[in-house]
């Protein structure tokens, strides 16, 4: 019942759905627990949110079993595990490279404080940008600065959020850094040593999907 | 061979794993094109771009017969046939609801113009952001003038870029005025009648699934 999550499932076992898939039950339960609802079973939850009860019990198996019988999940106990399991149990630190629309978007976005995720600088190199602030808050350092920052703040995650050209050199020196997981937002493909988690946001493919229903006609029938 | 890609597969059969990744096969086909290669196997594909051969041969099944036995697929025509199933093959026409900085980041965003995709407008109701333009030139209009432009400029897909507390209403109003085909960015779960197509960017999940790799250690080994 509490053994802890991270001694059972190895992050490699674990597919990228899955993990979406916890970020989504994560969802659900912060809903629950907002509207004092105390337990809720497998079945509750796929029925209130539309999911599938047999998927959200195997996804859960990786990491423990949290269920009771005949009275199903602790709606705050499984969100706990919950961001244990998913590494929220602590501030992640973030920093955005490229100070521009997007990256100005990403510093104030709302849904990231809530969540734990603390966006400690802007990194960009036009002088005017230098030394200004998001409107959240978020300071615009020069670039030259990534090595001290991440060094003195303990950066878990770069973002990169500047033109297509320019995007390789800021991974790459992100990477001399020592960070090891980036979220890359420009097009194109980027090259990461294998031990660095690179994720990458094509916004392309997002609206090919769309592009892809609308020319298919399940949407006019 | 030459069967139409749409008498085929109707799109409910084919899920959004399939279209995106028919939507990577296109990017590889295109940087075959582009090194002015005439022919590659699927294995010559999967090793080249690190995918699976099996999975792109099922996944082409779906909607003809692209490759020849001996020869393989010819790279020209297999990334017409795709941009066809894509439904890439004419102008998608774009509208963004909310004009600050994501709304501006993505009227901006390199990749659409390249692939077919027209941002006709933003939209917004600050006063002094109408009339201005984006960086690359997409006109601010305002909110109210949403159905006259969907009548007009025949718009496919709309983007919803305002903040969280709008979002629903932005969603209402759009599906109010005939669009079929939504990309949200804003957090948060919104409601669309069936007929319509809704896909959420939550940026959060993926931030999320980096975190469960930093937390669960397979890149620290």
């Amino acid at each position: 019942m509490s053994e802890t999550a991270r001694d059972r499932a190895p992050a490699e076992q674990v597919s990228e759905l899955t993990t979406a898939r916890l970020s989504v039950y994560l969802r659900c339960l912060e809903v629950l627990d907002t509207a004092a609802v105390n337990t809720i079973s497998s079945q509750g939850l796929a029925t209130q949110f539309q999911l599938n009860a047999a998927q959200i019990r195997k996804d859960l198996a990786h990491f423990g079993e949290f269920g009771i019988r005949g009275v199903g999940y602790y709606v705050k106990d499984l969100k706990r595990h919950l961001r244990q399991i998913l590494g929220l149990d602590r501030s992640i630190k973030v920093v955005i490279v490229g100070a521009g629309n997007l990256g100005l978007a990403l510093a104030d976005y709302a849904g990231f404080r809530q969540d734990g995720f603390d966006v400690v600088a802007l990194l960009d190199t036009a002088r005017d940008k230098i030394g200004q602030y998001s409107r959240s808050g978020v300071p615009i350092r020069h670039a030259r600065d990534l090595e001290r920052l991440v060094e003195r703040e303990r950066i878990d995650i770069a973002v990169i959020a500047v033109p297509a050209e320019a995007a390789q050199l800021a991974v790459d020196a992100v990477v001399a850094c020592g960070i090891r997981a980036i979220l890359n937002f420009s097009p194109g493909h980027l090259r990461v040593p294998e031990k660095v988690k690179l994720k990458n946001m094509d916004l392309t493919i997002t609206f090919e999907s769309l592009s892809f229903f609308l020319a298919n006609g399940s949407l006019d029938t």
